[in-house]
């Protein structure tokens, strides 16, 4: 035992450098606070009473000010510049040196940072997030405009601290924290024809002679039905309960401590169990990307993931491509009807299956349909890059808010709660966040195209409750890898192509034009 | 306003030492790591997905290590030694005077314990409680062996490095960090005579002609409606929801993050709602004492509690003065008949009184009647005694613990889960935490036999839900000071005696002598 080890190690052209111990020991410290933030955030959206949120912002703030003590420790420097200069290592291809790669990365990033303004902003937010909750609910946009427009202006600071890069706008260096290397001039030139093709596609569907029953979708049923057969479908996809949660919040999200503690949140209408269904099984989505992360790469680059636009690419993926198909419904129908027996058995297969797919101009972005969604990513991507330039002031915002969803989805917005107040995003100081969306809708589609190519009777898979062979190609060709590999480089691996806008088309198109008769 | 605020400030005889203020400062930091260990450990218990547990452990050992290296930075003991050289405030007899005596008290015991201890301690007891809830499901004493005798070891060794008092024994120097000053031999100077008294008293209830009838203790009512009974009771007792929770755990507790969040724990029988019942309003009880704790104190010795005896009389005098008294009963009895009708229709006052006051020795501490309860407190003082002198090894104490069982309650332990791995504390490395059970079971008398004296009607209130009184009382004599005096002091401010069991022994024959018609 002891000579073949020997014998295995001395095959190892590479061994790693000292310092490499001592860079991932303080990323791995670095997480456990991050990650301790993250239960704590966690629990301030589901479980802590109202009155304990002054001090639970107090909490976040000094795990915010430790975690970046550590990121931005001088020794890190050090450790990194010692690796560097070992071109061996460096060149290795291993993930190691990656790590080394990626953690320079986050490093120059950080020390741009003063800890003052870390702290700060994250105290700002968590107090904002309870302002904005309230300011929700009673439609009160002045109760929290001034909240936004500090936090605003924290975010115009930040982008500044960061510099803007050669040739780009301050927008840019908020989102490269998102999507590492996304522009505004990026995401334009994928989003204006994106934006012609889709508006041209949704106004033929408005004329459509034929259209699906959305009868289903003012169906109401038990919540607690509802909770279980949630439970039941995101667990057959694949989401480890036992490694999971899945619990209720304003805003449904996806929150990882560890590979094996990751928090699931959704919330349920009455009325509409598409609503919860969609919502989990887009968070279940993101959950099995945190749990398909390698365990011993934890802490490190190589066990988190990539971007969130590549994030969202897996929520979308079980939301849209799986969830929203033919086959999908086919099991759905029955696992549906034997948990709200009998209130379900009328409903036919293609009747829920068309329900799922209505398109319907609507309001609320979290609520829309596939073809409509990503045009309410555009208008907020249009307005945080204008808040951000200082083109928009906050005052401004509900106004233009209003004119552009008129422009955009020809629907007018009655009040703050259905318009502006809608997200959570930009109360938690996440500007440059919302294209992710659209780029990770983008990724879903033209990665599920190659798995379409690559697994055989895929989708007929689908129809017998079978998601584990796409769950597994998933877990190899992308969660695996953790931060190895970029977005465009990951894209290129796993489908061969650079990413674009025409498998999400081909989807998109390839459904609704026999469900709508175009 | 300017003006007579400049006059206020001018009256105050001894404005704070600018150290003052930076000590502060550094021990509001400590209690936030504190607090945030807080929440972590709550989740751990009620929350947490079972595979998460091994990140867990590392967040909290490293949250133990962050905290300690706050609460032994040698400035904190410059900061200490110059408010001390400074007589006129430290003689003031003020708030900020009597936190500088108890953070000088905190900082020599933390300073001798090394942060490699620290770290090693909370890691090793944080698994080990995952390793006890299995072996007590399976009632496997082996399995759950060597993490114990890793416990012990490090209790031991914790227990070398406080230093013995001077004429005591080890197990002081643990004890004295959940009772100020309490040592063994006080204990046992307590102890002794009463146990003969207890031991005496039951074999005359044993041997009563008459008894109170059991029958409500084994009544199914259904765990939904329990939820919201106990709910219920809490709330109209004093215990504010909107500053705390109250969820389900295997072992019930109280975990304090703030005043402002006070999450309480407990397990529920559908054949007996008293055992939710009492166990939530003991956790009640100290929650209510955490609540009362001054808000701008907060993080300060002055805004803590002062130690577990104190907090257990909390506890036990909601849980047995008022939830077990005559009085509650007749309001209580409304109460339950309205949540369960028509379950409890036909059981009268008096029935359901005496279902709560019925003595039967048992197996289960926490299941345990007001008569026999100290009685388990007393064994296992006993044997934390001798394990931490090192006269008994943990592989005798299954052996050991049955046979005092037998000798003490005359009755057999037939398996370990019903007797030595049936309680939490040891598991938690928590040696010397018994005994402040009967302390506080004692203060808890002495304190409501005050507050009968002081209050007008006090117990007929309680016939009419009426609880605030008491409340009040206990707000103002008790929580409002925090650690300001000690125990005793305490005792003798709010009593005017020094800790006696005599009105324990008068309040508990006073009830019981009548209902067995001794």
């Amino acid at each position: 035992m002891t000579n073949a080890a020997a014998a295995f190690s001395s095959l190892d052209p590479h061994p790693l450098p000292p310092a490499y111990g001592q860079l991932a020991s303080a990323l791995r410290e670095a997480n456990l606070l991050r990650s301790t933030g993250a239960v704590l955030t966690w629990d301030q959206e589901t479980m802590a009473p109202p009155r304990g949120i002054e001090h639970r912002s107090r909490q976040l703030a000094l795990l915010a000010r430790l975690q970046h003590e550590r990121t931005t420790d001088p020794r890190v420097g050090d450790w990194l510049g010692e690796l560097e200069a070992d071109r061996g290592f460096i060149e290795s291809g291993s993930m190691e040196a990656a790590n080394v790669r990626e953690a320079r990365r986050d490093y120059l990033r950080e020390t741009r940072l003063p800890v003052e303004h870390v702290s700060e902003f994250a105290e700002v937010v968590s107090n904002a997030q309870q302002a904005w909750i309230g300011a929700r609910r009673d439609s009160d946009f002045p109760a929290f405009e001034p909240w936004l427009t500090n936090i605003v202006a924290l975010t115009r600071d930040r982008a500044a601290l960061l510099g803007t890069p050669e040739g780009g706008e301050p927008w840019d260096a908020l989102a490269d924290a998102f999507e590492p290397g996304c522009t505004a001039a990026h995401v334009t030139a994928i989003f204006t024809p994106l934006r012609a093709r889709l508006v041209a596609f949704i106004a033929e569907i408005a004329g459509a002679s034929r259209r699906p029953s959305d009868e289903f979708n003012d169906h109401e049923l038990p919540l607690e039905t509802q909770q279980l057969f949630v439970r039941h479908v995101i667990a057959r996809l694949g989401f480890d309960l036992s490694r999971g949660r899945l619990d209720t919040s304003t805003h449904p999200f996806c929150g990882s401590t560890h590979c094996h503690d990751v928090r699931l949140t959704t919330r349920y209408d009455l009325r509409c169990v598409n609503d919860a269904l969609g919502s989990s099984i887009h968070e279940a989505g993101h959950g099995m990307y945190e749990q398909g992360l390698p365990e011993r790469e934890i802490g490190l680059p190589s066990g988190t993931a990539v971007s969130l636009g590549i994030h969202e690419s897996q929520s979308r993926m079980w939301e849209n491509q799986v969830g929203r198909s033919r086959g999908f419904w086919q099991w759905c129908t029955t696992a549906m009807r034997s948990h709200f027996a009998p209130s379900c058995d009328r409903f036919s297969v293609d009747e829920l299956y068309g329900a799922a797919n209505v398109v319907k101009p609507g309001l609320i972005r979290v609520d829309a349909d596939e073809a409509t969604y990503n045009l309410h990513v555009m208008v907020r991507f249009e307005l945080e890059r204008r808040l951000v330039s200082g083109a928009l002031s906050v005052g401004e915002l509900p106004g233009e808010w209003n004119r552009l969803i008129k422009e955009h989805l020809g629907v007018t917005v009655p009040n703050d709660r259905l318009g502006c107040l809608q997200d959570v995003h930009w109360s938690m100081g996440a500007f440059g966040y919302f294209p992710t969306y659209t780029l990770g809708t983008l990724y879903a589609a033209q990665f599920h195209e190659a798995a379409r190519r690559e697994i055989p009777g895929l989708e007929d898979g689908y129809s017998r409750g079978e998601f584990e062979p796409l769950l597994r190609w998933l877990n190899a060709g992308i969660h695996a890898h953790g931060r190895r590999y970029s977005s465009a480089e990951l894209c290129q691996r796993v489908t061969g192509a650079t990413l674009s806008a025409e498998p999400f088309m081909a989807h998109l198109e390839g459904k609704l034009r026999p469900l709508y008769g175009l």
